[in-house]
């Protein structure tokens, strides 16, 4: 049947998953694990399987901190071999600056010097490796560069770090790997009680501060969004308008509580609608990636419906983008209220009307019925 | 005595009210006015008597839409008149483009092209009017541009209308008061379900897409941070470390609930000291202004105890910064956790240096003594 | 078409609307109203030509403050001739205690003890204008008690003053209409910094402390427990649980802002859903009431769309109750899961078992699966 | 100095520590520990150096889960020693229901009736073991009873589930320990996307479902209480309005966000104070009792600061109570204000009585002044 086609992913689907995201292995902090752990080449095949057309990665989910040349050459032949096999690519390869002790005050944005240029150090092998594996963005998710305490930190000094690290990356990108680029995902909150750039917003009014802004971009995170409160509809399109869009991590999650980060479209269907609405009209052609984790009382096998799972909701949503578009009476309506999207004249001519208040007043805004015909159309009913 | 001294207000102390915030009448939604309505006139000499610097308005404030050519001079002139009199500046002149119906699904990206110019001319109108009253810039929150219905308006085309726009205002004011600046306060949500660029780091990273960025700032104020549930401190650190932050509105509120808008210091003491640190160590210039108003329990007696009291705060807050600065305690751990500010090595001498996490963690970093000093300096007791 | 008639309300579906619901002109803080007053009795009518059921009003809704006897014997004959030809009930009937200044600091809770006294008053009129209605229930919501100056009010003392009026109301109702109920309305904030008793959870607790709590039921609406980011199916369950549900205000919002009261499942299907389920699947026999208002943006049409909006979407969504509920693989799983239900054995017993928790860990929770399987009912292709 | 003489706690303060804030590693749910493990034995022995009165314990923390009978009893021997030898008692023994896999959807709510016998088990010899060590109250804190998936587990169902368990526990403690007191801790959300029974509000309408509602009570956690948005004073203002205070759990953290479990008094320094009022002016008599950790920045030594600092604020606010209560200013308003609190009439009086509400208006209610005021002593100037 129709409906059950529209579910089954395609490579062009450009469908991506980070490794940590299968790698997860349920622990908490009120809790132990509760799965096993997973070898990330047994991840890459599974997700190749399943017709996802890339993987993202942490350096150290492939390569530990602390394991030797040799090992790591193994580990990145290893992978390749198996991209190759099973025909999957690798999008994006950050660094994971924030699991080891030494991160806990920070990276970029640490107190102590040398713990900033540590961090650095993660990020070019990061780099590295990523071009190894045939990807050409590093994005950057700086975990702890945050604080609890205000006067451990002044915020300005951090600033001044985080730019001065993200413009040394830029330097070395730009003599070894002209092609790559850079990009930021923001996070309000958590691990830190507040962290630095708390909004996609922030992190482009940080890169506008930036030695070479025209390298760098932004990963929006749905749940991160939630987390703030903020609309995640609002966040993607100015990224989009920005001309900034990197990848998008699809997830979701109540607002304003702790990482949840749970499967795309388990929370706020409408939210999601729209999401997937912008990234199918616009010039985006990014990865679809997803940044969540199975919930904790999922098994291994678990693991596998989560990922199904993710998929089968955007292609649905993805779906119901063409029946929205192909409403004649919501488009009528659209089309009505819009109105003329001719250019403003100049402000002398401006200056120079005079406007009616009250008569502009007199068009009809129907959208108690236009929302209501978006909802029977998400519930199928249109 | 001195404690009392401290708490007295000085016109060199820069503190600036926004009119509209001691004319408001304690309406709200879901009950009728408790105070009867106030002159703006009067209100401009009752700050000027009480030590305020100057003040800002909505140029609807003092000339209500509608009002004539005659009557809107003769008004001007009466303002003049007062400010010399009583020696009181006016330091920012925006536009109330939100209270009137016309503006009911937004001004600047109003999906009616008319709208929109009516709501350009508003502000041209403002600044004529600013530069009249001796000001030198022109703040723009635009309380209604944003949505409910998510399909009643593409953010995308939305935020084109908002450039479009600024974009107008920056040709209008390049041609006619070269040194007019303008600037833009955020908001999250009320009275929409969300607002176009809800932060001011979402308004850093708009500005960026202007046509003449450099023309544009930020003010933030504080409410509307703790609304979006995030760091008052921090965001006023992006603005100071973008060079942008044109003025600033103090207030408070609970975080995450609606526009509370009260008193400076009312709520969170701790993150109040931490804004007047910013203010105070930094090169700004700017006014100290309070955006928020009186309990609606409080008679026309009570307002004027209400600018009293935003002001003593601030001045009590600030004898703490030099107590801060002063407290060796205090200072000999910062400088100790602080370590080197030396600039990173180059991309090559970090990739090339090897570097020990386990003995970089040695250093202690007593943040919960140190944030217990701050307590207690706050408490004062240090 | 089959779902056309699905959408389609009858009295039967016992149906409710607020009459200041559609008496709501759009005023907000930031605005003026955008619709021309409505007539109560025009509501009315209005409400019963859509099959809506019942309707529910504060007595002041009907007849406004300062009504004369003679008045308000004609506005309730007027009243009670169009509930009868146009076949309507009325099921609540409340007093606003919060819109007249006089309450700007809290009715029941008020520091003046004639105020409160004075509320008392207002809500044995509202009690007796309901019986004459022909309804059994007064419900309140005590819009304004609460306080944003901690120090302006205990909350001890205020508990106190909640529960001496609420046990002269029962003393009223007990002697002069022994079938008349009584319940309370929760909202966390708005148009208080704090109102005491913030959700249905504290009303449950309080009632539980009167002289009477058979008397004493809740009103829960969706959108107070959403501004308190608490889940509203959690709230109507634990409701349901201690017997206590006497109404429900249906609606939405997004969490954690400013008060909404947008129309019912405009926001988060999902939790609408199984609201919908609770109430369908439990004995609950009062009426599913919508307490909401349209858009700012709507005219007086649009506030009927409003109404059938409402409606339409609990129809759909009782409609995917039914096949929830006939889902063989969904059902299968929910069963599989859950396990016995009988009860568990004597303490003594217990401590006498060995249990081995490892063996516990073996039952498969395939909640990944069974949450997509929900999401692709919502979305209709299940 | 007064001052330094204020700051040092005595047994009498009542001061208790849960032994798990102390044991905390740093762990979290992006990074490793940063502390060794400690030893629970030492932990005692450090309170009660610092004068702590008592802690608190989870079963588990003295006796891992699988510790046989043998070496279960010469733990408790050790503990018992240290407790006489360094004077400090144990005031509340409770179970870790929540850290093993088995528990990974809920104990007391688990859909296996196994896990929910086994959860029973575990609070059974908890209550054994409290007893032992001289306390008389079991806090429950069910960490997982809540759920992601509305789907998977019907929350009337989970409501019943508790009360079952909940009875059987009440059987257990009134058959063989009379004097045992039961209480319940509530906390929002996290590790569960939603608990059940999410504030203090909710439990005290549980209570009053339970077979024995005079054998329970409740402990507030102020964090807990602030991931809800709600208002600290008033959450415990109403368990003691109950009559169900029976211990308090005091720390803070950031509103709406993640379990941050920071230091009392390092958040909201005004909210802080009025809790400490209440505690103070009550007839409380339970411990004050400190549930947090320190940051994960701190090595052993900085767990010692923390605890300090807690203490140290407690304090600080409890001498300023005294000053609040003898200003004679701010004590003249509250009783101006506060008016007559004689009962009121009965309900004929009332209703028989004219009120006029705008005469009742005329009474000044200087909130600005009187929280400024509160302000200005909370920073040391009055």
């Amino acid at each position: 049947m129709a409906k059950t086609r529209l579910l089954k992913p395609k490579k062009s689907d450009r469908f991506s998953f980070g490794l940590w995201t299968i790698m997860n292995t349920g622990r908490d902090p009120f809790g132990e694990p509760t799965r096993p752990p997973i070898d990330p080449l047994e991840v890459i095949v599974g997700l190749a399987k399943r017709n996802v057309y890339s993987f993202e990665l942490h350096a150290e989910d492939l390569v530990p901190l602390g394991t030797n040349a040799r090992q790591r050459d193994r580990l990145v032949r290893e992978a390749k071999k198996r991209m190759q096999d099973y025909d999957i690519q690798c999008t994006n390869c950050g660094s994971n600056c924030f699991s080891h002790p030494v991160f806990k005050d920070g990276a970029f944005t640490s107190n102590d010097r040398n713990v900033r240029a540590f961090a650095v150090q993660r990020y070019l092998h990061a780099i590295d490796l990523g071009y190894e594996l045939g990807c050409r963005l590093c994005n950057l998710w700086w975990g702890r560069d945050g604080l609890e305490v205000e006067g451990s930190k002044d915020t300005r000094d951090a600033l001044k770090r985080l730019r001065e690290c993200c413009n040394l990356l830029t330097e070395y990108v730009l003599k070894n790997y002209p092609d790559y680029e850079l990009s930021i995902e923001a996070k309000p909150n958590e691990p830190r009680g507040d962290i630095f750039l708390p909004t996609i917003g922030h992190a482009l009014g940080f890169i506008a501060t930036l030695d070479h802004p025209e390298k760098w971009g932004v990963v929006p995170e749905l749940a991160h969004v939630r987390m703030a409160g903020l609309n995640s509809v609002h966040e993607v399109a100015q990224a989009l308008d920005a001309g900034k869009l990197r990848s998008i991590h699809l997830n979701s999650q109540k607002p304003l509580r702790y990482d949840q980060d749970i499967r795309f479209g388990a929370e706020d269907l409408k939210e999601s609608f729209f999401v997937v609405y912008l990234l199918e009209t616009s010039e985006y052609e990014g990865t679809k990636s997803f940044d969540c984790h199975p919930y904790r009382t999922e098994d291994r096998q678990g693991v596998w419906d989560f990922v199904e799972g993710n998929m089968r909701t955007y292609l649905l949503l993805r779906e119901k983008i063409k029946s929205y578009q192909e409403d004649t009476q919501i488009q009528r309506i659209m089309t009505k209220v819009c109105g003329s999207q001719r250019p403003l004249p100049s402000p002398e001519e401006i200056a120079a009307t005079t406007y009616d208040p009250e008569k502009l007043l007199a068009n009809r805004l129907p959208y108690e019925k236009l929302d209501q015909m978006i909802v029977e159309l998400l519930l199928g009913v249109r």
